[in-house]
Order: C-alpha cells, then structure tokens, then sequence
C-alpha cells in the first residue's frame, strides 16, 4: 500500500472527458488527473487500459479501489451500471453500485437514475453523485430544486433528501449543434460561451420568457439580423445562448412552478451564465454550488461506502 | 427561335436543387428539368455553365430569357438580387428583379423580401413567387395568413394582396439536426417524414400546444423513452415531428393570433404532415395549395412581366 493509503480514488467518466481524482478522507484534493479520454475516445473496448494509465498518473496501487460515475456506466460505456427509479432517497445511490468483473482491481461505477412515468421518461448519470455531494455539503437532507447546467440541463425537485422527479433541457446540445452545423453557424462567434453581462444575453433570456412558443421563430431572426443590420457575431452568440437558456427556464417554471431559491449546480463560466439568466428572469434567492465540488463529495461518500465493503469482503 | 416561341422559360435555383420548366402561355407545363445542383454544389462559380447545361435539356434558344428565383439571389448565390422591404403589394415583386450582368442570355433573378423591423427582422428567398404564385392562382388579392412549411418554414400575413408581415421557424433545419447530429440521431428511424395519422404524431402535436415552453426539454424524453420503454425509433420520429411542428404551430398562434382557414403552401407528403398537425391543433378550414404550382404561377406572372420589357428593350 502506498504513503496515501487513507486516501481514495475516485473519478467521473463521461462521453467527452475523463478526471481521476485521489482524495483525502476529508475530501481535500490530493491529486487529480484529466483527460480528453471521453468514452466515445475509447479503441476496442480498451477502458481497463486507458484507466490504469491515468490512474499510473496518481500513483495508485495495483489492488486500490476506484469508484467511478457517469456515462462509463451506460449501455454504451464500459459495463452497465442499472438505473435506479425515483423516487428514491439519494442515501440509496451508492450501495448499488456495480462492479466491474473480470479484471483484478475493484472498479466501482455508481448507477444512473431512471423516471418510469410513461408520460415523462428521463434518465441522468452523473448527476445523481453530484445530488449525494451537494446534500453531503450542505450537512443535511435537502429540499428544493437543482439546476444542473450542461449538454443536457438537469432539473431536479428534492423533498428531505428524496429525489421526487427531474426533467432534462437539451439546452446545451442544440446550442451546439446549431452554433455549428446549422444556417445560424455563419453569425455566430467562435468563442465559448456567451457574455452574461450583456444587454444580448439579457434581453433574450427575457424574451424566451415572455413568449416561450416563440424561441424556434426568434432563432432565424439571428441570421436575418445579420443580413439587415450587420448584428456583430459576438451578440448573436449571446442572444442565442440567451433565447435557449431562457427557454430552458420557461419550460421548468412550467414543469416545476415557482423557482425562487433554485440551487444552480455549476463550475466557471457556465455558472456566471446561468446565474445572470436565472437573474434575468426575476428568480429570487438563487445559489451557487460548484459542479465538480459535488461531484468529487458525491463520489467521496460513495467510495467511503463501498471500499469498507470491498475490504470486508476481501477479509471474509 | 423554336418552335415553343410564346413559351416561357423559369426556374427555381436553391441551396440544395435546381429546378427549371418551360411554361406555355397558360402556366401549363411543357418541359421540365430537376437537378440536385444546388448553389453549394456549383463548383468555382461556374453558374452560367450549370444553368445552360439544364436549359440544353429543355432545348433553350440562344437567347431565350430565363427568370428565376430563389437563393440564386442572395449574397452566397450566383447575383445577389434585393431584399424589397415589407409590407409591400405582391405586384411590385417582379418589376425589381436583377438581371445577370456580363452574360448574353437575359436571366432575371427575382428579389427577395426583408422584414426591417429590429424586433423581429427577416427575410424570405422564393416564397414570395409562391405568394404571387398564389394570389394568381386565386385571381384576386388574397388576405389572411399563409403557411409555407420547409426548412425554414415561413408564415406570412396578408392584405388584400398586401404582404404586411412574416415569421420564420427553422422546424425543418431544427430537425434535420437533431436526426442527423444529436443524442437523439440513434433512436430515430432513417424515413423521410413522420406519419401524420399516428397517434404518435397527433398526441405530441397537442403535447406542444398545450405546453410550447416545455418543446426542449420534451426532446431528451425521446431517448430516454427508448432507453426505459424501448419506443420504437419509427414512433420516434413522428413524435419528433409533432413536437417541432406543434411548436412552429404554437409561435405562429403567440404571433398571428387565430389561425382558422390558414392557407398551407406545400407539396406532397410536407402538405399531409402539416394538414394533419393543423388539424391536430383544431384549427378550422386550412385550404391546401401545392407549393411547386404556386411557384410556376408566381415565375410566369413575373416572366411575361420582364418578358416583355426584354423585349421592348431589344426593339428600341
């Protein structure tokens, strides 16, 4: 065992990155490891291979336990990892854990979670660990909603620690899709994300808001604003981030009612962006919760879980 | 000149085909020529070379005038032709084409539209032949709303033969992408168009009407419903369908007000797609006028128009 023997590894694996951390029992980050190794990166099925040379990275030894989330544990990922149905006490996640046979290091990937109702299918993996952390921050059982930004933006309403529904925005998938592909690509700019201080970005979010139906109709007024009045590309981008933000916030007023207090689960510039849209649209009392923070307190309190029963099983 | 002398030759060049027809006097039509060569595939700007080679087909004299319309005009295209500000009288449409300079033959391209308005700027390219096209075909001034479905899908006010306002949804480019390039791609089947008498289809047309914020976060339950309920990826695509269109159809009501005996300008299986989701959404009395007949009506109203200047100018 190495001088870091206390500590756990513990990693996120989605579709287009992968980042290995090794923590210390108190959650402090002892060494983190990322890289471009999304799984769709992945040749042959060679996960256990592209695992072992992160984890080589963190100096972690042969037999050490690894907890992982994300889309690792999806059909499509290395082994799938069953979707738990809510309603379901976040409490539940991390015993159900699978593990990955046939290869000597215990590799644990945490489930994913399933809504049945046949009127509102969804599904989420890896924002279920980050909804353990932010309950685990937070010292308590939560109550209310969460907003989790991303390719596809998470909803979620929790009563006293039970996640009771979610619904999930596309937001950041058409963003991308028609920033690149579509007739819009030649009016947008190039850079990241949107600017969340500007009248662009405001003034859309308000707009989706007011006339929801609309968004699909404002988004060519792009193009034609281009060809009209030369709108410059940078407020283009803005003006679309803030029409599909602003859409996506509509749709969970409708879903969800009243939002004051949302927590907004979010890192960097995509929290800057959604908390001035949330702000755009007169949401009071908003707050902010670091994406890979609850991420890494998610997995950290999975890990504590699951290592203590993968010695106790290596001792029986 | 030929034989067809009183005929007239017309056409209507897009980004992604070109059409070309020769008309005899009465709008019937003689000949017809389709290519794929759409602008984006005409290779160094050979235009002249494309066109000729397809009016060879419809055995084309020498000098034989040709008028045209469509995305041939714009910026990107081969001349571009002006946008005529709305509102505006369909008449004045066809005295302001352009005609092709530094070519022996007379080839007219007809002007587009542009809605100026910073609130909601837009422009259309071919839709207003259709207009002219149908205001002929009626034999009046035509009032009331029109719907031109496609990929940027147009809906349009009129006056009495007056055009005083339009909106456009990019429905059929919003799920040309979502087919081709999203999440959703593998759980949609490859046909051309949803069926429009499925329940699928039907139920998520109301879905949107009911409730046109929630149209995004209504997508993601597409693969989720396949990953939990494995939906079959043919009632997919008609659910994919429905959604877009009920929300096209829900931004025309938030913008136009009542839509009863709404006017449909389309061909073919787009015609019984949108019929049906017009009726779907219980709108009373939509007529239905072919978009391809509107379109020669339009080109022949304008060519007998720049016909006869041509010719007067040859005379003088």
């Amino acid at each position: 065992m190495s001088a870091a023997s206390n500590s756990l590894l513990v990693g996120d694996w989605g579709t287009s990155s992968l980042r290995l951390w090794r923590l210390a029992p108190d959650g402090g980050v002892l060494a983190e490891a990322r890289g471009a190794d999304g799984l769709t990166t992945v040749a042959d099925r060679a996960f256990e291979a592209v695992l072992e040379r992160h984890l080589a990275t963190l100096g972690a030894g042969s037999g050490e336990p690894v907890v992982l989330c994300g889309m690792v544990g999806a059909r499509t990922g290395w082994v799938e990892a069953a979707y738990l149905p809510v309603p379901l006490d976040l409490a539940g996640i991390a015993p159900e854990a699978t593990r990955v046979p046939g290869i000597r290091r215990p590799v644990f990937i945490l489930p994913g979670l399933s809504q049945n109702d046949p009127a509102r299918p969804d599904v989420m993996r890896g924002e279920e660990t980050q909804l353990l952390g932010l309950a685990a921050l937070e010292g308590g059982t939560p109550s209310g909603l969460v907003c989790m930004p991303g390719t596809h933006s998470k909803w979620v309403r929790l009563d006293e620690g039970r996640l009771s529904g979610f619904s999930t925005a596309m937001t950041g998938e058409v963003f991308a899709l028609l920033r690149r592909h579509s007739v819009l690509a030649g009016v947008l700019d190039g850079q990241a994300l949107a600017d969340p201080a500007s009248a662009a970005f405001v003034g859309a979010v308000r707009e989706s808001l007011e006339a929801p139906a609309e968004v699909l109709s404002r988004l060519f007024a792009l193009r034609a604003g281009f060809l009209l009045h030369g709108t410059p590309p940078s407020e283009n981008l803005s003006r679309l981030s803030g029409l599909l933000i602003g859409a996506e916030i509509a749709a969970a007023r409708s879903r969800w009612g009243n939002l004051d207090g949302v927590r907004l689960v979010a890192s960097g510039a995509m929290a800057e962006v959604y908390l001035a849209a949330l702000q755009a649209a007169g949401i009071h009392n908003p707050s902010v919760s670091d994406a890979d923070a609850c991420s890494r307190a998610g997995l950290l309190l999975a890990a504590r879980r699951l290592t203590a029963r993968s010695a106790s099983e290596a001792a029986a």
